[in-house]
């Protein structure tokens, strides 16, 4: 069982319960957490109950929709009811809400199976979700090396098929660099499409809620539950939701996708070169047009882009600084240097940063979409601070980062969808970027090119190994 | 002939010629100037020769509506084509540009005559009109006093009737001071209504385009003209433009008008307060419901304000600042100070900016408009640095802005109008701010006042001496 769709159908045909699903769940996170380091929470005893619930709830002929009893998990920076969300970090070690956040009281309305709340990087602010509090989260195709971050526990639990799908929250590519690592997909819609609602906050204006799951129908339909607007978050967009419905067959025929020709002037490791190059020639094969364009600098747009996340972090934690034994050395040192950036640094960010999205507006007239890398390398390991390639040293976070954080300053939706592996068996994204609120069209081209190539929702060697726990389920069943 | 509206009528019926009118403007600007210095540049021969054309238009049967042939004035900080724009300053001296700004594009498609390019404080960072490249712009009132600014010059031609409307510019009350201090009706319309493509910025978040004329209902038939999206300006509002059409008879019965309970603690110049109590209760007696509302405190709205547009000015000249000799030794201090402030302080001010506008979207629920002085004093003479009133002392640049700032801060639309003179003979202003994008509600309030009152339009001594060209105009129109 890969896809909420087809447990979805598999729920509806009573060839299963969501009881099972959940406890098969529970069991492989039993089983797998403890080398994963996914989840900081797990809610063994509600999840089961929700469970129990929706199978009484099936049995009645209510109907919630595709999540109804289906198991998912929660980045623990979403605000969960009764339970206590740490944002990795000592500061909420024990921060108990007592609401949701807008994400989550929309899962539960879809009837959704809440196991547990996700590992990442501290405070959401880094990339490797090697955290100090809560142990560093691996990554299930090498346990060696980090998941990406800072959602790097959904992707983690995502990948390993502990959850059919997570939410996590994208600041500089915290939803899609971590999806590209761990080989599912993961999407950050457009800035103000999904509430922020009950999210504990790194940066106001980059911010974005995102979804990992494990093919592009699935996030799709995800997506369509978790978009609108909501008036208690007021960066919430009242553009109207367009609905992707995906139907069996995505074609992308005459579609114009753009091959940035600023890729050409970046470093980027030679297969994930390969990989995307072969995408692009895939959506040729189905009738695309791949067209050169012309885009705005890249070292410009994540120079705007640190200066205003940096500011706005450093805004934002400036009234918890005094309490330095609650932060990791590493974070208190970025935090401390946002202090000195300068007003009009900032404001002059803020003004390339229009600017920039002027020049994107003009890219997106002669294109339907951008495709390029998610990430320049694949997962490194685990306490790797540099990557070499083509004979220069490179910071890992900014190799991973850099192809990522112009979507969120720019607030443009980007899905990161897997593409292939590296020899070392690494999953590579695929990043395809739209217009603001064309989320459909991305999906639409992802949904093509993961039909024609079927790298989605592939079980990394250490979640395939036989579960004792899932056999004797199937029994049961049957 | 004090309004617009009059002289259309006028001009309709023959009864005088736009030559004329033109002729009689650049006679008291001629007569007049040398005293108020209300003007960088007049537009003698340009002028006339539009005159001739709306004149001959006007027997063709043409008829561009109620500016058709009316002699105006525009800011030096809007492009006008094949003439300098200087914003009041020496790096501006030889700007000639061969575009004009969308509002003198509006108004020359409207018919008006252009007369000249009205002085301003320097670079528009500044509110006494005291220019030190063009020398400092007097007060009609009473010439050894400022007329207030940044928009002075705009101010002073409109009250000394030079000219019948003025546009100006408006990023902490230089549109509604000036108009305050001299007689004029005054309005900064939401942000975002007007186009501010053309117009030398200052300040990009804080920056709007405003309109000075005689009477309430000229000014509605400006804004008419004025406000709608202009794609050249990234600021613009998409939203529809609701316009105001001016009946005889403005009613305002049940309307419920805000009295900010902060204005009680504010120290406000008492003959001011006498004048604006005296409006509230003929605010009543024409039915309306005057309500006392909290609204949020008026020094962190200030202190926002004063952090957003040092930061933002400073931004836009960092890099004219090397060039010392071409600002006064006091605008450079005050750029040169801004260049101090953290990014994390305005980030700080941004996100007290929008707490504040969800606090007074509140404030709107519970009341249509608010109302209070425009100004603390009335206007102070040139020179004078410091204010006293209830035994303490106040920076002159602060008693003048801090009612005016707040509307800037939150983009909301703010009208000053004439609501009565000191003991002195000084002009007092009222000002009334309304929801965003409901002008057509603050009209409808000051144009009710207007009517009961009468103190828009007044002529000053110094315009009202006899004056030989228009009488010789007039004898030839009998």
């Amino acid at each position: 069982m890969v896809t909420i769709l087809q447990a979805a159908a598999a729920l509806r045909a009573k060839q299963l319960s969501s009881v099972e699903l959940t406890d098969e769940a529970l069991a492989r996170i039993a089983r797998l957490n403890p080398k994963l380091n996914a989840f900081i929470t797990v809610l063994d005893d509600e999840a089961r109950a929700r469970a129990r619930k929706a199978d009484a709830e099936i049995v009645a002929g209510v109907d919630l929709g595709p999540l109804h009893g289906v198991p998912i998990a929660v980045k623990d920076v979403f605000a969960t009811k009764g339970h206590r969300t740490t944002a990795g970090s000592k500061l909420f070690f024990n921060n108990i809400t007592d609401y949701d956040a807008a994400a989550v009281e929309k899962l539960r309305k879809a009837g959704a199976v809440i196991v547990g709340k996700t590992n990442m990087h501290e405070l959401a602010f880094g990339i490797t979700s090697n955290n100090p509090h809560f142990g560093a989260v691996r990554n299930p195709w090498d346990t060696e090396r980090i998941p990406g971050g800072s959602s790097g526990g959904s992707a983690s639990a995502v990948a390993a098929h502990l959850v059919f799908m997570a939410i996590g929250s994208d600041t500089g590519g915290s939803v899609r660099i971590p999806a590209a690592f761990c080989g599912t997909v993961g999407i950050k819609p457009t800035f103000g499409r999904i509430s922020r609602y009950g999210v504990l906050p790194l940066d106001f204006s980059l911010d974005h809620v995102g979804i990992f799951a494990r093919s592009v129908r699935d996030t799709a339909v995800l997506l369509n539950l978790l978009a609108g607007y909501d008036a208690r978050d007021d960066s919430s967009s009242r553009q109207p939701v367009k609905r992707y419905v995906p139907g069996p067959e995505a074609k992308i025929r005459g579609l114009r996708i753009g091959w940035p020709d600023d890729l050409n002037g970046q470093r980027i490791d030679g297969e994930i070169h390969v990989a995307i190059d072969r995408a692009a020639r895939m959506a040729e094969n189905l009738g695309a047009v791949v067209v050169p364009v012309q885009v705005p600098d890249h070292i410009a747009l994540n120079a705007a882009h640190r200066v205003i996340l940096h500011s706005e972090v450093s805004a934002l934690m400036k009234p918890f600084l005094s309490q330095r034994d609650k932060f990791s050395s590493a974070l208190l040192a970025l935090l401390q240097q946002g202090l000195l950036l300068s007003a009009t640094d900032y404001v002059d960010a803020q003004r390339f940063r229009r600017v920039a999205m002027q020049e994107f507006a003009k890219v997106f007239q002669k294109v339907d979409c951008l495709i390029g890398p998610t990430t320049a390398i694949p997962a490194p390991k685990i306490d790797q601070t540099d990557v070499s390639f083509e004979g220069e040293t490179e910071d890992v976070r900014l190799a991973a980062t850099r192809l990522a954080r112009p979507a969120n300053l720019l607030g443009l939706p980007a899905i990161s969808v897997p593409c292939g592996f590296t020899q070392q068996g690494l999953p590579i994204g695929l990043q395809i970027t739209g217009r603001p609120f064309e989320e459909t069209l991305i999906f639409q081209v992802s949904a093509a090119l993961e039909d024609a190539s079927n790298y989605s929702g592939r079980v990394p060697a250490i979640a395939s190994a036989p579960d004792p726990e899932k056999a004797s389920n199937n029994r049961r069943t049957r």
